[in-house]
């Protein structure tokens, strides 16, 4: 037995090592790569997943996990070794469904469509895009056909990211969410421009040196986390102690400072994993991004918009930029950073009606997916329910349906648990403040090492070893709730609106 | 046959797409890793190297290889297909005298070493090198033995960078050069400082646009290269368009305009190769060091230490620096780039005496591998040859025995190759000339297409197509000859006396 447990996990390493390998890649192709760099890249990254999935599916993988079943059964279902083997389980049973052709063709693909995004949102063209997008759900819809029979093809997507999340659970949690967040929207959402001040221009020297001042203050240090720039932020843990933040900077507004944070969240989830889960499949929150994005967006909204951050923050912040925040109270830059608008784009859009801008992608992935929406009439699909659900009209589709690099790089799946992470942040956050009484008074000093502290010891430490449902359960002491959140952004635009 | 040759083909194309994915990794560790990636880098380089070699001696393309032999020889002796299948042979029977463990014990420990090496040098403490030197040293043993029967254990790690080449005749070119090379550096070495001015500072803003003003002019484009800073310059072709380079500033020297022209002609190089070879074994120069470090030589040393040359650039140098270089004319300027000097870096050695830091290290190094030199004794050998050949006392290791990183990364055998390259440089040269009457009046106009044409058509398209002895064979017209090389110094020399 020992021998097969040693052997597994060799395997195990070495499927993770090429695994971070392709995250190095798909960061330098994001981050540094030449131009022409692109068709090598394709070739390396179709290559490296071929053996990825050759090395997961092995037989010998499942002969291992064979022998090593009577140990697992006799340890505490909390030990390393008995969480290693059940999601070494569960990943060579479902690995197993999908051919290895199937997976080398999607991370190739992957690599052409977003090129062809890329150029399609340049020029306003969705039509450009059209072919590779009907290839990229064409290729989604053979991965799901693996998993005959399944009760929603949005199921197995969903598992992709989200293992034990169904596509029901979200129905339900996003139809509780949607009518409230419209609600507060048209309540709050103030249209007369007071924030003119929030356009800078913000020098991009100083807005880097506040960000990397974030980034340390929340607890990273250079010794093992970088930023970088890119079109599209993210964070990639090459290694346990070898962290990828990407940023980017516009003079225009500040939200490279919520970006930088956002990204630091990831960051420091991936980072706080045990040691003893390194080179495991359990090694960082790879089994749940709702849980990696309650992480960004605690750090980025749910510390980083609130007031005693900015109580910190904000003199610092106008220190960097006298000329424009000089003359700006901190109430009103705080308002300013928090009030809902109606907007195009996602990933510029307000705490508040973000949550809109996913549910939209979640219904229109549905649809896609499950062959009720075609991806000629998608623009047309897409502008009709974002007039509904967010009430303007989208003038282009660079700001409409080409706005995300999801669907170009095969991610299905995925918008949804963005949402579900911010739901999840408010929870996390609420046993944070239970077990920190000081934790406000704490951030409004710009000291963050407890919270730090209390996140790694009760969440990033756990990695991925149990399953994401276990882990909500665990770390709240139930399951994902919307009432919470909820109350939450309600809780804070009453405030603002009083202030 | 077709099937064989195509399965040869994809495996062959997977192991190119391994290698440069290692070549990635490389890069990104010595120019963007933050430190504590080093012990997950370790282990990701290890499993790549396992998995490149378990392929490249993988039973089946023997098999292959004997399914295509007869094809290859219907070909003629020159077409890719012939070329590919007598590298691929070589290749396999190469590699399958080494165990994979040991192979992949070599690129593990190699990370580490590095790491050793970097902390001995900043302390300027070998005995904390040591340890590590002895094991990179003992792993080279242990490949050596693999290739029993040997004529010289040398032979063998000196085929890992010149195929072709032996002991005996770098032997022999050596010992032709380096009374000459003595001789001209006892005639010519000016101890007293004329040169201050070539101390700066120069600003490294200045220094960088020179130096991809450069890149550019040799007609390198950034849609395909990059160049950023590395404590240690070198270039990586991640991708036949995907070439980085790399290099570093000082404020007190222009010796960043060097490196820039030396790393830009590695990249042409491997920029160079036909399209046909790509994802092939063929690609690039890996076949010959030398020839490799021919083209760095060539561009940055017979190009850019040359008068037309200055002619050219020196005024835009000047107008970089006025304060500095003002007052200092052309010859001046000119004379100083190219003076011998003795000094304990190889690296910033003048054109003339840089061979003589290679000699002491080809001698060392046959001693190393022979075990007639102890890695304890190492230092004080290095000194008293280093006192024998350049004559002067060195003060500490750190610019002495531990200033190179090739040992502490397993680089026994290199070493020659940078000299061998120089001779072959002044060889090609002397060819590109005949071909080009105006080359020279074309570089004193700022003007290389011409050049960098020829020599693409006639060297770097071949890529690794042939053995490095036919490849020289079929650009210059026959082996290696030091005496070019030694009459264009001894030339050029003489003339800097007389100006």
């Amino acid at each position: 037995m020992e021998a097969s447990l040693a052997d597994l996990k060799q395997r195990l390493a070495e499927i993770d090592d090429l695994q971070r390998t392709q995250l190095l890649l798909e960061w330098d192709t994001e981050v540094w790569m030449p131009p022409s760099g692109e068709s090598s890249r394709a070739a390396h990254l179709t290559t490296l997943e071929t053996i990825v999935h050759e090395r997961q599916i092995d037989d010998r993988i499942g002969e291992l996990l064979d022998d090593v079943e009577p140990y697992a059964a006799s340890l505490p279902g909390d030990a390393d070794d008995a969480c290693l083997i059940r999601a070494a389980r569960r990943l060579w049973e479902k690995k197993r469904r999908i051919p290895t052709d199937l997976a080398a063709e999607i991370a190739g693909a992957q690599v052409e469509s977003y090129q062809a995004w890329v150029k399609a949102r340049e020029e306003e063209n969705f039509a450009g895009f059209r072919p590779s997008l009907e290839r990229m759900l064409e290729l989604q819809r053979r991965w799901i056909e693996c998993f005959v029979p399944y009760d929603d093809p949005y199921d197995v997507v969903l598992d992709n990211f989200e293992e034990g999340t169904k596509t029901e659970d979200v129905r339900r949690i996003f139809a509780a969410l949607q009518p409230e967040i419209t609600a507060l929207v048209a309540e709050h959402a103030n249209e007369a421009d007071e924030d003119e001040f929030l356009r800078g221009p913000f020098a991009i020297a100083s807005q880097e040196t506040l960000s990397r001042e974030l980034i340390e203050r929340f607890g990273a240090n250079w010794d093992a986390f970088r930023i970088d720039l890119a079109v599209h932020p993210f964070a990639a843990a090459v290694g346990l102690r070898d962290i990828r933040l990407t940023t980017r900077y516009e003079t225009s507004d500040l939200s490279s400072l919520f970006t930088a944070m956002h990204e630091c969240g990831h960051g420091l989830y991936e980072w706080g994993s045990a040691p003893s889960l390194e080179r495991t499949p359990l090694q960082g929150g790879e089994a749940s991004s709702a849980l990696h994005e309650s992480q960004s967006r605690l750090w980025e909204n749910v510390v980083g918009r609130s007031l005693p951050f900015w109580r910190w923050f904000y003199p610092r912040v106008q220190e960097a930029f006298p000329d424009i925040l000089a003359d700006v109270s901190l109430e009103r830059f705080h308002r300013a950073v928090n009030r809902p608008h109606r907007s195009f784009i996602r990933v510029d859009a307000d705490e508040t009606s973000y949550g809109l801008h996913v549910i939209l992608r979640f219904e229109l992935e549905q649809e896609l997916l499950s062959g009720r929406l075609a991806v000629k009439d998608l623009p047309d699909a897409w502008n009709a329910r974002f007039r509904e659900l967010i009430g303007l009209e989208v003038p282009n589709d660079t700001v409409g349906v080409l706005q995300d690099t999801h669907w170009a790089s095969g991610l299905f799946g995925y918008f949804p648990t963005y949402l579900l992470g911010s739901v999840l942040s408010v929870q996390i956050w609420g046993k944070a403040r239970e077990a920190l009484p000081e934790v406000e008074q704490q951030i409004e000093r710009g000291e963050f090492t407890e919270l730090h502290t209390w996140l790694r010891e009760n969440l990033y430490s756990l990695g991925s070893k149990f399953s994401p449902p276990e882990t909500i359960e665990r770390v709240v002491g139930g399951p994902i709730d919307p009432q919470p959140y909820l109350r939450y952004l309600r809780g804070k635009l009453t405030a603002l609106a009083a202030s």
